[in-house]
């Protein structure tokens, strides 16, 4: 288990969020003191990772809460739930920030006898709680996970997905962790994950630190290492899955899908049950966030693009079922047909 | 077809070369005095793509023989040969360096008869006729390739294989010039093409001045937009064409073959007939060149990896012959099978 900083702490009534921006040159962990600020760092990345998004939405809350704690509870409860509304708004496509802030607004209507105060300190719980099951979760995916890492194999993942996404083990890593510390050898190939790199500026600080044995690719390197023969494993996280079992992933991952068919390769998703989102039927569903084209023409302050070029920047892409060879979740691997199983049904 | 500085240029007896690796931001000319200069400019990738480092190493061979003109026309040759050999070594993918220097040099041990500043003057017309006969080539393969572009197409490219890395038209460039300049309206899809940037930096940039319609893309969202539907022809070009029609070509085109064959979307490889290597009988025996691992953990003057960290930066993939559509040449589009096509037997 890494010895690194926690994305997302609640310390003494005090939300702190290592700025995920600033990696692997800087470890800056920085106080939110206001929902704009929360939401800002949301949409920044500054915290990032589904899982993470939605601990910081339901610690945020509590932030963005503090204002109205003086209020009547009426007036109160209809303030929350416009904080709520606003920071569900940061990022669209995560199940997760969603999810959690629905909990949080959930708890507080069934306290709506209590004082503001009071229905504040039960959120307090609230969200720890969510922090503390997504602890378990991450620690049961590895569990189950690290069954599919054997000894000498090469493991792909994308994006990040560890222990800076989620809590302590991750989603994606947590079966590379827990593979790790069982003593396995094994090589990770970490995607750098472009615009953004959190392959080379997360995952491949994280599994650095940890001791694992990472190697660094560009993206598009992936599917030469496969013809080479030296992946045997494909494993991402997810920000939402469909009832179907199409889950959507940082942009790349569909491509990584197809290609680890194609090489005969599994290929797993990992990510808490919480991910699973009935209400959406299938992957073309889910709203794909598009963000800022500066992303992709700039690099740090660095313009690598031509002025004023058309740019294409979908945060996301959907890897749909039927390329998914299971789904790593705390109740563990889930198999298709997934309408089935996601459901608990075999 | 775009008004831009020439890429190599031989003017009164000068060889100039552009530097790209400072483009889009600077269009800087640099005059190349010695051997040695000529040997980094292509290593450091200041001249680059299959066809332009052919015709850069033919001039480049004119300026490394100059100190030896007032030799014997023995040790004239002796010592043009070793730099020959010198300049072919800057960079062991592309054959079309290695072929251009084997030309010339067969043409000077032709003249063995004559002075060394014959035999110079020689080489001179030498080298002027592969970049003319480059320039005709790309005409001709902008003329076969343009009728595969329809109106409303999505076409997607990948690294630069465009006036910047060949003579005016380019190759896998050529048929969208040669279609824009038609008439015809279409999009273009730049993979940025990682770690180098060359479908960023020159790519867009050089069809940006030229007024086509293009779209700038991360490597790893290509998947995304065929998914989409929004590409109907991937036209790439190659570094070497094996006897079997296995072609290589900058790293991450081997994935997009394997996706737009997925997908069911055609894809050609558009390259100078010297691309073909009848004595590379396939794939596998194509040496990949690896480069140094800062250009994947730094970007720019930036560093975004972890310091440290493993990486793997090989330059060029494989894309098998079974996942080619055709090869687009200046005698026609060759199509499968290749082992009779690329001889022109039919």
């Amino acid at each position: 288990m890494p010895d690194l900083p926690l994305s997302v702490e609640w310390k003494a009534g005090k939300l702190i969020f290592l700025d995920q921006t600033k990696l692997p040159l800087e470890v800056v962990m920085e106080s939110q003191e206001t929902a704009l600020q929360v939401y800002e760092s949301i949409q920044a990345l500054k915290v990032r990772g589904a899982p993470a998004i939605g601990i910081a939405g339901a610690y945020g809350l509590l932030v963005a809460a503090r204002p109205y704690l003086q209020q009547g509870k009426e007036e109160f409860l209809i303030n929350l739930q416009k904080e709520a509304d606003y920071l569900d708004s940061a990022r669209p496509t995560a199940v997760n920030l969603h999810w959690a802030l629905e909990r949080m607004m959930a708890k507080a209507k069934s306290l709506e006898a209590q004082s503001a105060q009071k229905i504040w300190d039960k959120l307090e719980e609230e969200a720890i709680a969510i922090h503390q099951e997504d602890i378990a979760s991450c620690e049961a995916i590895g569990r189950y996970g690290q069954e599919l890492i054997e000894e000498g194999m090469g493991v792909l993942t994308h994006c990040n997905a560890g222990h800076l996404a989620v809590s302590k083990l991750g989603t994606a890593l947590a079966p590379i962790y827990r593979a790790h510390l069982a003593g396995r050898k094994f090589q990770v190939y970490a995607d750098e994950t472009r615009p953004l790199l959190q392959g080379a500026r997360l995952t491949a600080w994280e599994l650095q630190q940890a001791g694992v044995d990472v190697t660094l690719i560009c993206d598009n390197m992936a599917a030469h290492m496969m013809a080479l023969g030296k992946v045997d494993l494909v494993i991402v996280g997810s920000d939402r899955v469909a009832a179907n079992g199409d889950a959507a992933n940082k942009i790349g991952t569909y491509g990584l899908a197809v290609l680890a068919k194609h090489h005969g390769i599994p290929f797993y998703v990992a990510c808490p049950y919480s991910t699973i989102d009935f209400h959406t039927p299938t992957g073309s569903e889910i709203v794909i966030e598009q963000r800022d084209p500066a992303e992709v023409t700039h690099f740090g302050m660095r313009q690598t693009g031509p002025t004023g070029i058309q740019v294409a920047n979908p945060a996301f892409d959907v890897s749909p079922h039927e390329l998914i060879t299971g789904i790593i979740t705390e109740r563990g691997i889930l198999h298709p047909p997934f309408e089935k199983s996601l459901q608990g049904k075999s």
